[in-house]
């Protein structure tokens, strides 16, 4: 028997009794005749004893060799501390030792296994498995492994059933880039991995399943932007016979369960906004709501006073950061910079000073009297003390840079508490998005997605202006999920693949198996799917997923730790009728 | 809104009431005047009724026109039928249809939605959806569900965490053969699916997790045998800090859980059989103890007697079929028949007939008195009515030939009733197999699995002979996991890897980052796979595990619903670098 008890459970209740531990050295403190180890494993931390001349010399000069990260096994009796530490949940005992076994050594490790370590990130990838035994680590997990439980939990006891949908799929050109795996049996042709497991939740709408969710694995071979990984873990779900309605109702459901039940908060009622509010107050489908600061238009006002930039822009609009009129030249030159970067790509920012004196100063003051600004001022409903923040240029562009400086706004004011939660619906996407290099339209969420019924006209005259059935969850401006009502009659979703640029036999070819199954009694039917990750991620207070995986990939798309991808034999090449190309 | 209620919870204390209904047109039966409908949902079955002249003559004719499959939303108010129907939850009242909308139309579906179609396999499998209608498959995914979310609840509840390892990991040529995966920003290199997340749960002992488990997809690129998936579920566990008796019992737990939960039976407490034993007196290391009959060695018996096929034997062992005396010429043929069957492969089947007069009768009575099979009867503490069925040849052969005859006359006698459980560890396997084609060891387990310390000695002096601390978990003859308390020494792995025929170099290449693991405080831990299909398909009571799973692929690897595998575009190929051979 390797222990009687865990490192996080022994109380002063337990003072006199006898008990085994097992778990790693995390700390040796050595006072020449006295000797503490801090023994360490999931549960927490328990400290050892061990008195010079008290036990055998033996006991003791053993656990003088022990070193950092050595497994030992470990039988004494639980004493009271003389000083007890108040931070440790096993803080008013230790243990003082009659036994000990080395179970394993180790080696020292390359980087210290404390909450904020000492090791680089290609280090700490590399050793992954010393990088999660950190605290911070254990914790994403630990919330990770709660997250799914809490899921399935809510979404059985409304009657979802999970099921398991196959990863050898099909491969289509539609959407991102799929991993593929050559075929064996059938050389010469090759599964897929699935991006989503999209078709065949429908297919089992149109089983008659009723309600069907699944956490499940998803493959998209992407050129890697930071912070995205070639597999990723959605919860995907979908439900017949329903509405937009009823969908938002029960995944709002889930969110509310899964903040009550895992950080004990009420997040409330979410907000609704339309992607076209949201663009046009946040410059973002993805607002974080957990501040105000709306986007406030001045073309009107700003144009036809001879300042050249504001006339030939398309839009003029802004924000207002209140109380900071006092902003420092170094400050808005830091914002100027801001908005400046590549990543960004304004060409300049306008501000104006509301000063508690009521005075108004600006970057722009040669071209506006303090009469223009004060109109300004008025439509900003801005007071003695506020600053306001102008952009300029083409609509879609100026939006979304004025959307990023909002955020770091936020950021700068203390706006977007980590501690604090606001989900958001933004509904009424665009059912289609027009691509200029490739001179066709691609479907916004995903070619099942239905237009609103008052649009499904629009398909024959403008389908551009049509608008979806299709909706996200934000939390705190971040995406964490997104659906739609989907197609479910064969002849809409022929028109749909048709306006994407599929010829009827590409479509058939790709996708009959669906549309045949519409054929034969499809119900209503639509869902969503909410990136696993992300939600763990934004349940940590994290901006990065990375931690909240337990073997996540670099940014190359590479497993450090078990060196992968690699070259394989020669023998599975040919088995599987390959060649690879030389590289020219 | 689509429905008030579903088609399986309205009782005769609804009535009155109006509701609305969604689902699918089950069947019409249409008297004239008189017209029901069985209308169809995951909950069950409702009946709808119409009377010409009671409601609108457009609703009636409307009525008329439906289809078997067809999809339709009704309102109507709950009435009591008049003959009742007992059977059916719902069968005490009808719906008083008041309006009917089509919310779409159905094909005649290729075969029946009934318990028994009358469709074959293949078309079942290309019309996957409409196969998933039918009770038995919607049964077996409901159960699988439970099964899920059940050994879920255990586990957590025991301090397992879920936890989620890479789906992209590394190819190793040890074991089955991998599916591989060619990576596009590593071209000639390749990614593999992962046989089992071994090593990956392993590494998560080594970081101190503690307990593991997952509930996860696997894939094994094998020729498929009749009722093998290229993909299936594991669910897959580990554990830190434990001996093999800490894992049976924690485990034998949750099998206990799972039957109490979903099934209502207590199963009692598992037997435990060495692997020995097992073979020695059922031929199998998965016995099916839900019935008796063990064999009896013989050789000592009847040997030297001139009875040329037995002196020359390694063995001679038969089995005892209690009150089968009587059976008929043509049913001791048909027996002989089925041990020569060239599956199974015996040369001939000797029997004795021990008559209710006390007279034996045998197919050997040239050779062997009266007496002689007196004494083998004695043996077999055989009575008057018995029947004596006896194999001889090697060893190991004769023992599978004899088990695979017990299951078939377990099957003749009703001794395997599918509604008994009888769970068993079958423990102490062999460490290693030898291999005469390759001329070397293969680990019978994996090459994880630690010795049993008393036989380590054994790894220098007679590898075959070391016993592996491994266990399988065997319910009614079937395997339905298997585990082992794994190697945790670096050394002692580097031992093994030796023992199966791997230079220093090749362990390196495709294990090093689990030695190097080892190297860092990895605690003793071992763990155990159970097959999730099987475990479906054992609480279904069902032999096949294809109607346990959603999308199965058919023998050649095909889904023939989607058609996949399939070729790939060429831009693809490009992309990855591959080119694929001329086939000559």
């Amino acid at each position: 028997m390797f222990r009687t008890h865990t490192c996080g459970e022994i109380r002063l209740s337990d003072v006199g009794k006898q008990i085994t531990l097992s778990g790693w050295v995390q700390r040796i403190r050595d006072k020449g005749s006295l000797l503490w180890i801090d023994l360490r494993d999931r549960y927490g931390i328990t400290q050892l004893f061990l008195e010079e001349g008290a036990e055998s010399a033996e006991l003791f000069a053993q656990a003088r060799e022990l070193g950092r990260e050595y497994v030992i096994k470990v039988t004494g009796v639980v004493t009271e501390r003389e000083s007890k530490n108040p931070n440790l949940p096993t803080g008013e005992i230790e243990i003082r030792l009659t036994a000990l076994d080395v179970l394993n050594i180790s080696k020292t490790p390359p980087f210290t296994i404390e909450d904020k370590s000492d090791g680089g990130d290609e280090l700490r990838m590399k050793y992954r498995y010393l990088d999660l035994r950190r605290n911070p680590l254990q914790h994403n997990i630990a919330l990770r492994h709660k997250l799914g439980l809490e899921t399935r939990r809510y979404l059985d006891s409304k009657g979802f059933f999970e099921i398991e949908t196959p990863f050898l799929i099909k491969s289509t050109p539609e959407g991102a880039r799929d991993f593929v795996v050559p075929s064996r049996m059938n050389q010469g042709e090759f599964y897929a991995l699935p991006q989503s497991p999209q078709t065949f939740k429908q297919i089992l709408m149109v089983a008659g399943y009723d309600r069907y969710f699944q956490i499940v694995r998803c493959f998209r071979d992407e050129d890697l932007r930071a912070d995205r990984q070639p597999e990723f873990t959605q919860i995907d779900c979908e439900m017949a016979f329903v509405t937009q309605e009823d969908i938002l109702n029960s995944f709002e459901g889930m969110a509310h369960h899964l903040f009550m039940h895992i950080k004990g908060i009420d997040i409330g009622k979410f907000e609704r906004m339309d992607y076209a509010t949201a663009m046009k107050l946040y410059g973002s489908d993805k607002p974080d709501i957990r501040f105000g600061m709306p986007f406030v238009e001045l073309t009107d006002l700003a144009q036809n006073k001879g300042f050249n930039v504001f006339d030939q822009a398309e839009l003029v609009v802004g924000i207002k950061a209140e109380g900071c009129a006092e902003y420092s030249r170094k400050q808005l030159d830091a914002l100027t910079d801001f908005v400046k970067k590549p990543q960004i790509g304004a060409k300049g920012l306008v501000y104006v000073k509301y000063n508690t004196d009521g005075s108004l100063k600006s970057s722009v003051d040669k071209f506006y009297s303090e009469e223009d600004l004060k109109n300004w001022a008025s439509r900003f409903g801005a007071a003695p003390g506020d600053l306001l923040l102008i952009l300029s240029g083409t609509a879609d562009s100026t939006r979304k840079q004025l959307g990023e400086l909002r955020l770091e706004m936020g950021n700068q004011l203390g706006l977007r508490n980590p501690q604090v939660f606001k989900p958001l619906w933004v509904t009424d996407f665009p059912l289609l998005e027009w691509d200029n290099e490739s001179q066709r339209f691609y479907a916004m969420h995903h070619p099942f997605t239905s237009p609103k019924e008052e649009d499904v006209a629009l398909l024959e005259t403008d389908p551009g202006k049509a608008r979806a059935n299709a909706y996200d969850m934000v939390i705190n401006g971040v995406e964490v999920g997104g659906g739609s009502i989907r197609i479910h009659n064969r002849d809409l979703q022929k028109k749909m693949f048709s306006l994407l640029g599929f010829s009827d036999e590409e479509a058939q070819n790709q996708f009959g198996f669906l549309m045949n199954a519409f054929e034969y009694g499809a119900p209503p039917h639509g869902g969503i799917a909410l990136g696993f990750d992300r939600l763990v991620a934004v349940f940590a207070g994290q901006d990065s997923i990375r931690d909240c995986i337990a073997f996540p990939k670099n940014n190359s798309g590479r497993d450090v730790m078990i060196d992968s991808p690699s070259v394989i034999a020669n023998t599975q090449l040919d088995e599987l009728g390959l060649l690879i190309k030389t590289q020219s």
